[in-house]
């Protein structure tokens, strides 16, 4: 087994080699690190600041470098590289794939960013990254990387074989080559299995596969991802509007925006309004954590007038203050599972969508079973096991319980329903909001079914 | 572009084809079908019944339904097989890789197992399949497909051709050969890039990578997805104890780990007991949420009996009763905040991992700043804004929800870390169990602070 796997971070090792870089000790550096995984030793510079880690990248070999630097989180990489100079970064960018560099330069000033292109010699590198430059993060473009092989149509397999050897430096991980027409028009794909099977003077045009998925450049990442998903793929090439090749997308950054998206989705459910971690600063923590709850504060607030409204009732029976937590406990428990069921349903969006309105059918009947469930399980235990001498007092909770149940399934149902149409974020259904607007609801319905039947 | 890309579901296709199958049409279907990706007639699948997909099935190439088997929904698949005699399922099982075959068996009656494997005349992929249905569904061993391409590291590149060539039918993504010894056990790999470009006579001991990452057969599934997300595999090898390559692991079935992971946690998080999806049936919908809602319901009766400990204040003071909104809904919304950001930075453990000590210094800061903030606005606006006259009143809420935030924010915190500490899903701390319990010690602490202060 490799050295890669066998390498185990220990605290031991972590203070050795800060030890090593406050005493210029170089030589263990590049001993230690000697044949590590560039993942491996992002890793190990996560736990330490810029300058210790830019003496660390110092010592090792660019192309490691350039490797480690594109690994690294994109946090520790924006301070990180404050302290190199534009020249400096230039290096790596040279050797770094499109992608990479312009996900860096896009973190970067730009002043920053247009000294470190003007510093670069390498031409075709540059009009690379000035092409993605021009996409948004979120899109096909933004993903795509410039490096990728392509065949034309007219040549025979020695021909791509000369190419791949050509490209050999630029494009590390092959899957296949792509077969375009002159005008760089994408027209199908040959894999390296054929190619080795085929005789050097096979002519392409008799081995491609016209039989080819590709995406656009304006595509979502998210929607890239589930087509990636839905058909295996490793990788996928980019077109233009005209259908010319421009990119090529691979799987290892569809995988970052899946594990990302479903983060960003428990962020949302969790009430956190922007990407944190825990290692981030207090004043991060505390900026990302305070609307949701000011916000659940003022609906706090608001439930506090709606009760306000009843407190005539309560001074007269005590009783309904006792139920309040029940009654908006429920409430949100029966909204986030509604709206997480729905999320999920429009997250892994089906050909055969049924209709709103059959969806709320469903939902209804679904709500009326865990409604009368819930109201004759408050019913007896209230009644037999507590043995509680206000029987008409169980009904009416029962009753409130079993609407508040069906107030909070219709909610938590069509509130991301809604939000889909308007082309917001529907996780956001399951977040504080559903909870907070339950919440006041529930307490309305309970109050005033309360008082119905008791004026009765 | 292809015709799998352009192949677009409409409700009109559907009905037609509906109409085809009922009026046993296979001309229509054949002819609509032809060239179309094996997983868009997957999607369309799922909207027929087991007899209806059958009968499309039966219409189209053994390869075809091979891979629609396949990528069918694993419920979708279970009902379906069921029309299926077992000579039937074994005709597609011989074409079907290995580990998505020993997933199709594992979901049959043990009958029928034997019945599929008996009726296989491949004898290598009999004995692929009876050495994965040995392994956890959970693990590398589980995940892993036998076919693979490897080569003895005494070949040379003409000999690998030739393996390549006698496999090209078996594997079908191939993206680097396995080099092992002549016991079989993985010293490396070569990629096809390097076959490409290397002479027919070079020796692959000379050209062979030693630096490979594999995974051993017991690793868990999750454990696996973020060794290949870390390091950007799109295949690992998978070895058994003695170090012997037994299979591969390739990135689509870790992508689907990765988003059925994150599903799971949706699901944890939002109080649903099973995995259900929007378009199961009534009774399974309800199965899966009611649990989690009769222990709320347990809660919401023992945040009653709490409260009535202090009925005797309410009657007094009956302004009690308005804020209990106000604590609960802030105590559940600052416990699934401290949870979410534990239970993330769990998942994405990092070298570095700070010390429960210092976790729990941290959150208390957070929570002494959130708790300062959201006392302050409360105290503001229902002495200002809502000109309370008691302001004494007003006092003690923010006092007591200065209080509930510490708490809830050291309960959201200190869960999940414990139930991590006993391999419990930590995530399970950021559902209903945790509002559940915020909510009550929420209305404990509440309800003392006020006593305190009015006995005093």
């Amino acid at each position: 087994m490799s050295l890669s796997v066998q390498f185990e971070l220990s605290k031991e090792y972590l203070e050795k080699l800060k030890l090593a870089i406050e005493q210029d000790d170089g030589a263990f550096v590049r001993e230690t690190m000697e044949g590590v995984n560039p993942a491996d030793i992002s890793a190990v510079l996560e736990a330490f600041n810029a300058e210790e880690s830019k003496y660390v990248l110092d010592q090792l070999d660019t192309w490691v470098g350039a490797q480690i630097i594109s690994d690294l989180d994109n946090d520790t990489r924006k301070e990180f590289l404050k302290v190199f100079g534009p020249e400096e970064i230039a290096k790596y960018i040279a050797i770094i794939d499109s992608d990479d560099g312009a996900d860096i330069l896009n973190e970067l000033p730009v002043k920053d960013r247009e000294k470190i292109i003007a510093g670069l010699d390498h031409e075709e590198k540059v009009s690379y990254l000035l092409d993605l430059l021009r996409y948004e993060e979120d899109t096909a473009g933004g993903l795509m990387a410039k490096e990728l092989i392509k065949a034309n149509i007219n040549w025979t397999v020695i021909q791509c074989i000369d190419e791949i050897r050509r490209q050999a430096g630029n494009v590390e991980k092959i899957y296949s080559m792509y077969v375009v027409d002159d005008r760089d028009k994408l027209l199908g794909r040959v894999s390296l299995k054929k190619i080795i099977l085929s005789d050097d003077a096979t002519r392409i045009a008799d081995i491609y596969s016209d039989d080819i998925i590709s995406v656009q450049t304006f595509m979502e990442d998210t929607e890239v991802a589930s087509l990636m998903q839905k058909y295996d793929l490793v990788a996928v090439p980019v077109v233009n509007l005209q259908g010319k090749l421009v990119g090529r997308i691979t799987i290892d950054d569809i995988v970052d925006v899946i594990t990302e998206s479903a983060e960003q989705e428990r962020q949302i459910m969790s009430g956190i309004s922007e990407d944190v971690e825990e290692d981030d600063n207090l004043w991060v923590l505390t900026r990302a954590r305070l609307p949701w709850l000011i916000f659940g504060l003022f609906g706090g607030l608001l439930g506090a007038k709606v009760i306000g409204f009843f407190e005539a009732d309560i001074r007269r029976i005590t009783e309904i203050a006792l139920f309040i937590p029940l009654i908006m406990a429920t409430g949100g428990n029966v909204g986030i599972q509604s709206s997480s069921i729905i999320v999920q349903s429009l997250a892994s969006r089906s050909v055969f969508e049924e209709t709103t309105l059959r969806r709320l059918f469903k939902v209804l009947i679904v709500a009326l079973v865990n409604g009368l469930v819930l109201g004759i399980v408050v019913l007896g235990i209230s009644y037999w096991i507590l043995e509680w001498e206000n029987l008409k007092f169980a009904v009416v909770v029962s009753i409130a319980l079993f609407c508040v149940v069906l107030l909070a399934s219709f909610m938590g149902t069509a509130t991301p329903l809604l939000l889909n149409r308007f082309n917001i974020n529907p996780a956001l259904a399951s977040g504080p909001f559903i909870t907070t607007a339950n919440d006041i609801l529930g307490l309305g319905v309970y109050l005033v079914v309360v008082r119905l039947f008791y004026t009765i």
